[in-house]
């Protein structure tokens, strides 16, 4: 599909994107950029790209699609050192959680024969760095591209067509819809899991161990989001401000509705929001973007 | 161990220790109750008792231990109706969430010779009915006894080890702290995983649909907890409503931090606890109570 694609940044989604680079051979030469050495050379002994190159300036040269994945807040300083160095007609796209600080941030210094167009894939695990991606991260789920006004048609186009070969559904929004949508299925809930657990950490009479014992009572489930890559993380609300403090105080009005329900022993509204949220779980599931397996499958033998 | 049991109530959890109970060999007869007749019926078709009968009444005629496998507030009701019937030096116990309210409205109602002894196994599933069961569920996970004040140690042994031979570790406590431990490790994140949900749903700008199709940023993980059981849930947050205002006061005051934090930009604040709260995950991952696998183990073929 490409000449020459150059991905800055080899963690999980980066070097997932790699391998279905690979895997689609959807380039001729792939370049793998890091500021991070050992990660670069992990990258090296996995082999998931032709070349290996620590400088983003050189990483870009005569190259066809930039990648940046990178936490959002590194973006801005990596675009004001390769932009003079990018092919003219090439595409700049990323994979960032948050869109429209990557359209304000990056719009103005990039010169007018770079394409940016702004990217997020909607998947990832809990794991991070070059040896947590695999090429089958993207399969199934869906990718959400935001150019900005007046963006040409055609990188467009062919950012739709790189994703899908990538294996992920194309979606295209604009940039503050998306950090809304966002807001509600991913940062807040990432937010309430760090919250929680912090929450259980802290508890005076309650041992830490005590809290790992029980977990299985619903606790762990939230440990896996919370052992998400904090700088990213950070990164996602600090740039993602507006939209997470709206959704989080929304949470919290509903959540006060709920603490008085059981305050005043108000079983009916109890009932009737459970009964509620099971409905979405079996929607979740019927459009393929969760497994029907009990308890997420973990391993019962029986 | 017995030789005769009786569980009343052939849920996720009744029927797991059914089957626990037959590939243990821990009752020479064993008989299922419950109030539905359709859950009944089923159970009867699994084969996972030896009788199958209607009224408690007469399920726990001669039945050295009786289970009850019903949700909180239906345990009283129950327990009036069989109190008269329970064999001499028999044990009661039950599989509830929240332990205190089981002794005070338990322990009055039941005659001398019978020993009350609650129990909660940590242990679950987000799916409900006798269908949902397997035997495998409680190996290696915690089964709690509170054991009132004065209580028969003979008959809490007796217990202790029944629960091993199901596959369960077993720990005593005192019912009060059970129930806090378990407001923070369970009540409060299931109170928080519905709440996020319905949150979600009812969104004006953002559709359903796109509350689905990306779930995978994180919320579809937060709808398995909330896709359980509803009036289980609701009599979990009724019978231990102190303890979760508490833990609940707790969780959102650590909220309003983050929020403040969000707000002012302290990327610090947030990184500090995002780092933090990594090391949790893996603690629990060491002690055995949460596989290792990247993303639940959720199929990602490579």
């Amino acid at each position: 599909m490409f000449e020459h694609i150059t991905i800055i940044g080899i963690g999980l989604i980066g070097s997932s994107m790699a391998r279905a680079i690979k895997r689609g051979k959807l380039a001729t030469r792939l370049v793998v950029c890091d500021a991070n050495e050992d990660a670069l050379r992990i990258a090296k002994n996995l082999d998931i790209g032709d070349d290996y190159i620590h400088e983003a300036v050189e990483a870009v040269r005569d190259s066809d699609l930039v990648v940046l994945a990178v936490p959002m807040m590194a973006m801005e300083s990596i675009v004001r050192d390769i932009a003079a160095h990018m092919k003219a007609g090439s595409i700049l796209t990323d994979v960032g959680s948050v869109k429209e600080c990557v359209i304000t941030s990056l719009a103005p210094i990039i010169p007018d024969h770079v394409h940016l167009i702004p990217g997020h894939p909607v998947a990832g695990t809990e794991n991070s760095g070059p040896n947590a991606g695999f090429a089958s991260l993207f399969d199934g789920r869906w990718c959400i591209l935001t150019p900005p006004i007046g963006a040409d048609e055609q990188a467009t186009n062919l950012l739709d067509q790189f994703w899908s070969h990538i294996g992920a559904n194309v979606e295209i929004m604009d940039a503050a819809h998306h950090d809304r949508v966002l807001a509600i299925t991913s940062h807040v809930p990432h937010l309430i899991a760090y919250n929680i657990v912090g929450t259980a950490s802290d508890m005076e009479e309650i041992t830490r161990s005590e809290v790992i014992k029980y977990s299985a009572g619903g606790f762990r489930d939230f440990t896996r989001i919370a052992a998400s890559d904090p700088t990213m993380w950070r990164d996602v609300f600090l740039t993602n401000k507006d939209a997470v403090l709206e959704m989080l105080g929304r949470f919290s009005e509903d959540l006060t509705a709920l603490q008085r329900a059981i305050r005043w022993g108000d079983g009916d509204a109890l009932e009737a929001l459970f009964t509620r949220t099971r409905d979405v779980r079996r929607r979740i599931i019927d459009a393929g973007q969760d497994e029907d397996t009990p308890d997420f499958g973990r391993t019962h033998e029986d």
